[in-house]
């Protein structure tokens, strides 16, 4: 596998834009397409928009993961950083790809569905199961990003792709679990937007569960962390030369 | 791939606590959701049920099998232990691990979706049909896990993946095919909940399923076995220092 | 990978008879429970049935490759048997455990939905487009098999099963590409039941699309047969000492 | 892996051939499997309609790739030619072949139903949101192929059938992102159909963005370039002695 230590800052923040543009497009687009379709029944749309987000992510980091590590998510970026495998110096760059990437995916989502590219989203979504959700979720992708790292970094992003497709389902909140995520979704008023004024909080519970996920892994980690050479995942790449 | 020998106890244990908490989590949550979007459509209730539960265990499986083997099952951990996969001593520790896990993964669903953490499920489950429905399943699962492990050790996560993803539709029971879970479910009075006075019936089902696939497994054995030390799945490692 | 050549024939035999147990028993077993569930909506109940047997097959062919090849079907016997994979004599005890197998498969599913182990299927499936579409998925199976077996023999079980997953909605039989399941499912009067006197059109229509196949691939295979030892797939192996 | 360097261009041709016609097959057969059984729920008939695509393109890609490098698609023989991974005097064989295949396809689809073999579409398809889709499903599907083919292209058959999976709702178009696809199913007045008068602008609109993708990918290509030897993905290979 070529490693990402190669490629430039510039490319590589070019690739995580593209690729959370895909992602919130995908993310936005199935869901007006299954809102559209589902006559009203709201499970059906949540089945369709869960496929399509799922499968776009086993797609996004399989093509991605080797250019910038496929992060295509603030969280996954910082925990990256906080793991070693970024220099803190990059994140500012890759966290402003993703959010422009986030921002150009719904617009051409709203586009392709004959709409307007932005309008904020009355969709509220709140209260205290879904803060937990949004930790919980948000929790239990970097737990399952860094473990699988470790040892089946080519399973990545299969492990991904699954672990989102039940989280759209075993959480309230149906998973954002992406800051960058999140904040794009506040500019469609479709199935898949959320309010803008409840985005903070989400915002909040996933950085409080990326925290808690990076500390529950430096706790397995003494044990764990020798191998981490010779088995970097594609979301763990993208270390660049300050490494 | 890392081996699980060099990993302690402790470690061991808590990743099969947090696995079978967010395979737990998954079931009973993604019932929760499916019901109350399906507009009383069991069948895609069900379908996002199951679609939940394979993903999640594919995820959980690449996640955890190098930490503790995710056996996330006291069935497997019993059939490990029987195959010499596992100390006997470490095995009340497992099992202890995944009961404590899948009472944490009821709670923590259970609150994500507004409800008390724990309350006892009404939903009656009985009959030949599903106690020999949960042998089925139970005997078929372990069989898949030994009989992949040994020439395919790397692909065991999407092979049980897809085992319970149809063994949810072909056996009445909607197979739990797992005394943890089956445990655990008792505690939450929704789509997934099992009443508590039919659990005993169901694990004793699910060992008798254990013992016959051990068995038929050891009749295949004496031809299979010589290849087991380079090719251990996930689910056979968590050996420690005892073997 | 270990290769099938040192199994005895019987417990190949009987790998391929629970094999196909347990894929008969998915077959029938998630049509009883899709039927049951999806409150008259056909495609819900054949979407549950689709996912369950593409899943299952995964699972199954990962499971049994290395053991006797997992054929689980009379037409990739016969027809790794005239690609030189099996000695012809030993293509009876492998259709006959098919065979008993699959009845094994249709009682266990019949019972564990409280049905009695046998009764014949009224569920009447005729003509041209039935017939020619079972002539073209047994066709395109194979095809699938041998093409994948040659350069990608890791990967048959996932390209079998996805195969299958297409063929259920792409053809108007919902293809059973298979002379044991097609003879099983006459044993059950439920959704995926063949009234009796409908089998015999479709396992001519079978063995039709199996020499079909053949003689393609023969075809092509002047260029591609010199990789085929470095590359036998799991469907191809099971060939034993007289090899 | 086989190289498909030693395979003369008729078999080459035979395999897009072949494999256009079972992928035009898939999306014909299941769009009328599912729309008649879905009791007019367009979603549920979508859904059918995307998951027997996606995985039908995970089994005809692993089947294929190998022989013919599996393109399926006049966009990817450019895309694959514009990166030279095919001569270009090769170019029309593989693209004449494809829509070739895409007729036979059609019309084995047509018959499998009961239907005239070819009778024109009056589905209706047209609008500026739905020209965009085209272009940026082609776009998507070919970043997707050739970052994927770089680094991983073992994986390329996964990296496809899950992309198309997510570009079915993705795009308002249902992303047919293939000329050859796009022309056949002209010929079928059924779920999947696309009225004549509507092709030529969707297949400008897929050109148009399997430029774009060329671009991009050659302004990622200075850093990428280098390993390509090594990882032909199976959708670059095909390339003949005039390499």
């Amino acid at each position: 596998m070529t490693n990402g230590n190669s490629i430039d800052l510039t490319r590589r923040v070019v690739a995580e834009l593209i690729g959370t543009a895909l992602l919130v497009a995908t993310v936005v687009g199935s869901g007006i397409m299954g809102e559209r379709l589902s006559a009203g029944n709201l499970a059906i749309a949540l089945l369709a928009n869960t496929l399509a987000t799922g499968a776009v992510l086993v797609a996004l980091i399989l093509a991605f993961g080797s250019i910038s590590g496929a992060h295509l998510n603030p969280a996954v970026t910082l925990g990256v950083a906080f793991q070693a495998g970024l220099p803190w110096r990059e994140v500012p760059n890759y966290i402003f790809g993703q959010i422009v990437g986030g921002f150009v995916g719904v617009a051409v989502a709203n586009v392709m569905f004959g709409e307007r590219p932005f309008f904020a989203s009355q969709h509220s979504r709140h209260g205290a199961g879904q803060l937990f959700s949004e930790f919980i979720a948000t929790f239990g992708l970097l737990l399952v990003i860094w473990c699988c790292s470790r040892s089946r970094s080519d399973a990545v992003p299969f492990a991904v792709g699954a672990y989102i497709t039940a989280a759209y389902w075993f959480t309230s909140s149906t998973s954002f679990a992406n800051p960058a995520v999140t904040l794009a979704r506040a500019a469609s008023d479709t199935f898949a937007g959320i309010r803008p004024q409840d985005v903070p909080g989400f915002i909040a519970a996933q950085l409080t569960g990326t925290v808690a996920a990076s500390l529950l892994f430096r706790w397995f980690s003494p044990q764990l962390i020798s191998h981490s050479h010779q088995a970097r995942s594609p979301q763990l790449e993208g270390t660049a030369e300050g490494d």
